[in-house]
């Protein structure tokens, strides 16, 4: 298998353009190949098996959307207050809806999922590592709120995500930004809640 | 358009399967003939073209979800308290979850959605009458919460559906359960809530 990073994380973002675009089962060595603008046979070089590639495509998501050191401390400037989880929850919907193709191509992976056991295995070791991650850095930096906090947020976050991102119209936009509002108010429990 | 409405529904379903097994790109007449069983051409005869047949497909989801109305009667017995929320919450998810090829469909539409209009406009349509109906129901049964309450149990319900449908091991089946337990504590407000 060929090595070259940059390369292989070249084709991993036309895989990722491709899946949004036609859907798991237009995702062909080919295409990826012709998406990347790269020689025919390239992608083959790289990835061992379409499990292989669809696999590393997961991983490819995550870490582009992982925040760099420094936008992780700037992040974490302020009090650790009700406002400061919700202005980190507005930060977080905008970013991963600014990454439509790769959320798009994810959603695509689930459900390839649930036709391949060995991808299903990978995604599911990957999803529970990103939020075992999020609990952790949640507890640690004294934020407000518990592990059951952090998990409620990722469930109705997601699926206002795919709300936004497949649906737009069910909710308008400055509903889509209050909902987030509405959901960190809701799920932290705490003094500052109206009852 | 041949109109034998049993025929029809029979199509449908195996539409339905066939999404759920396939993907969307699987889905053809030809493959809908053969899943129900039918001469080739059947499915030709009931839907003008593919759009239809998708858009038939998301409208024939939530009418097999719907519940008879002896049933709903029985879901309104009783107070009209967070138990009783949580008790329907927990129907509600179970019976959503047992109709896995649909719940698994639908998320293909959703993905075709994002390539075809006029699905996209049908299918916001369907969502958002589905989204007024549970307001209103909720609000007029006397439930405790607000429309925020609602939006946010969709929100947070349904992707603990796709966790547990597409990436099964996320969390173990009874941290499924009291996950919905937990969404409604928090999403309700008023008093009984631990702060």
């Amino acid at each position: 298998m060929r090595q070259n990073p940059a390369r292989r994380a070249a084709l991993l973002d036309a895989a990722i353009e491709v899946l949004a675009r036609e859907g798991a089962r237009g995702l062909t060595f080919r295409a990826v190949d012709t998406e990347a603008k790269v020689p025919n046979g390239t992608a083959s070089n790289y990835f061992t098996n379409r499990d292989d590639l669809l696999t590393q495509v997961g991983h490819r998501f995550y870490e582009r959307l992982t925040p760099d050191p420094g936008m992780l401390a700037a992040s974490m400037e302020g009090p650790r207050d009700r406002d400061h989880v919700t202005r980190l929850m507005h930060d977080l919907v905008e970013r991963i809806s600014d990454f439509r193709s790769g959320y798009l191509a994810l959603l695509e992976l689930r459900l390839e999922a649930t036709r391949r056991p060995e991808l299903r295995r990978l995604l599911t070791e990957r999803v529970r590592a990103d939020l075992d991650f999020n609990v952790d850095n949640h507890l640690r930096s004294g934020m407000p709120g518990d592990e059951t906090t952090v998990v409620l947020l990722y469930l109705a976050l997601n699926w206002l995500i795919v709300e936004r991102l497949t649906l737009p119209d069910v909710f308008p936009a400055d509903r889509i930004h209050t909902l987030v509002t509405d959901v960190v108010e809701r799920v932290l429990p705490g003094p500052g809640r109206p009852d």
